[in-house]
């Protein structure tokens, strides 16, 4: 099994994405490519023990940056790390892709390079979401701001054949996020989709409330791109102004100082439940390669658990699956 | 200046409404209504040292609960004390209503009896948004999940003209939920609606993300009712959440419980920092009349402040206000 890294995407890169494709080739034996400038991965590689003949290092002169608009920059950076990882993918040289790169860019390139699963209207982002019991699926998480009511019907199948073969949650939950539990709630779209889901191939529980995501009564949570993003985005800052305004009220006299330092770990352990670096990153579903995106910040760990992410992908056939379910649905359905 | 309030509304109904009248009526001597029960209003007010002659009973036999839906509640429990005290603000016998009852009814029943302010395609709900600066108005909070651009724009106006007037926030400034800041960026609606709000009559600030919201970086939340209600709920269940598992960690060993005992107050004090009955309710805007949505929980000293609330919208000529700036769009963008 080959995974290709692009070295150079990412707020950390290419010290990250080396180290944690060294960590990965130590601990899973697999090969990897890393697509990147080369003087600068042997740069990082020279500070590690590793086994040579299992690191191969794919030359390019470019790198997409945030600042990159996703479509033009996949169209005219073609010697970007980027790019060559994606057509490495694209001709079967690596089985599979991690990027810590320009988001935009990245599912620009996945549709564009590697092309749509067979059935398959919209691709999606399905990061992971932590709540009380763990971790959910969130899909879409971003990929598609408009959406059909059919495109989360491909949501429910994508996320359920994922949560079930790579987090190896047992009969996922799907539900549909909404304004209310009721069938006959909510915009024109998810009651249409809820519809679709009811007779979908997976275990459809019907609609969540927002209120109800973090308590982790869904294991994969649908929604359009741009609910999903405000899920993601709002979940982000809340947590941070909570924390920032916490942290003021804990410092406001002399015994709260101490208090607070006597929950010093407490805190720690809490914020460690949350840990993103555990659990890898958001696959792209519905393109013809596996595709993960690793978060912009990412560390080593977070690089070497997101290529983990990938060979669990490859080894449990999760594409087939989906285009499998996919093509079961009937034309009357998918078209 | 007389308020009627729909004393058989909410979980703590009469006792809560009746109380929270009676004091009203004392701090800002004004004259209210009591719409329902009358014996049970009765028995309430016995509680109490009271002007009786500030307050008035209008019996009703009937109550609309949280599980009657909510058009056909309004249309069939005509002597409930909802659709008596509605009817109230129609016939101008009351300057305006304040329910702490069924949302979906209440939203429905203004509609259908006090109908729209011209030029005002969907009337939104503006509930108050806390934030680490104090609070903002999200709207629409829930009253209208599918949306046009141009309804945003009202949501803008609308929300614009009450933070200022009624939250008394100087020169409000406005954005609209988006999944990017860039003004190219978003579902296809939103992107309209940009175009049409930037040369709305308000302070316009753009878009903003998910996570800037809590941070308070706008103070009018311009948003579908969908989007809205995601953003309330998820707000109310990550809070939660993290309350839940913070109290977990904090419990887990006899040094933390000690750390966990010093910061009670500190823990107590961020808690009031969103104490939503110090804000009063959601005012429905863009019906003809003073509507406020008070929290189903409300208690006695949130019923008093919805009522102040009214009477701020009332005195500030809010609806007033509206229909001018609407009017001043011109036809080309209003129709």
């Amino acid at each position: 099994m080959r995974v290709v890294i692009d070295a150079m995407g990412g707020d950390n890169a290419p010290v990250a994405t080396v180290k944690g494709a060294v960590e990965a080739v130590k601990s899973y034996n697999i090969d990897v490519i890393l697509a990147g400038n080369e003087p600068m991965i042997e740069e990082q590689l020279a500070k590690y023990d590793h086994t040579r003949e299992k690191i191969e290092i794919v030359h390019c002169n470019e790198i997409i940056t945030n600042e990159d608009k996703p479509v033009s920059a996949i169209r005219e950076k073609r010697d970007s790390s980027m790019v060559a990882a994606l057509k490495l993918v694209k001709e079967k040289r690596a089985d599979a892709i991690v990027s810590a790169g320009n988001t935009g860019a990245l599912l620009a390139g996945g549709l564009l390079i590697l092309g749509r699963i067979k059935g398959i209207d919209r691709p999606a982002l399905a990061p992971p979401y932590p709540t009380v019991n763990g971790m959910s699926v969130l899909i879409d998480g971003g990929a598609n701001s408009d959406c059909k009511p059919r495109n989360l019907l491909e949501f429910g199948i994508m996320g359920s054949v994922y949560a079930e073969k790579v987090l190896e949650i047992k009969k996922p939950s799907v539900c549909i996020v909404n304004i209310g539990i009721e069938e006959e709630k909510g915009s024109e779209i998810v009651k249409e989709a809820h519809k679709l889901c009811k007779i979908g191939p997976f275990n459809f529980k019907g609609n969540i409330e927002a209120r109800d995501i973090p308590a982790g009564y869904a294991d994969v949570i649908v929604c359009d791109g741009f609910t999903g993003n405000v899920i993601l985005k709002l979940t982000e800052g809340l947590a941070d102004s909570i924390f920032r305004l916490l942290k003021e009220e804990f410092v406001k006299n002399p015994l709260r100082k101490i208090g607070a330092s006597l929950l010093k770990s407490g805190l720690k352990d809490f914020k460690g439940r949350f840990d993103y670096t555990e659990y890898g990153g958001a696959p792209f579903l519905g393109v013809k390669g596996v595709l993960i995106k690793a978060h912009g910040s990412s560390d080593a760990k977070a690089v070497k658990n997101a290529i983990k992410q990938g060979i669990k992908f490859i080894e449990n056939d999760v594409i087939d699956d989906i285009a499998e379910k996919i093509t079961g649905l009937g034309e009357d359905i998918i078209e």
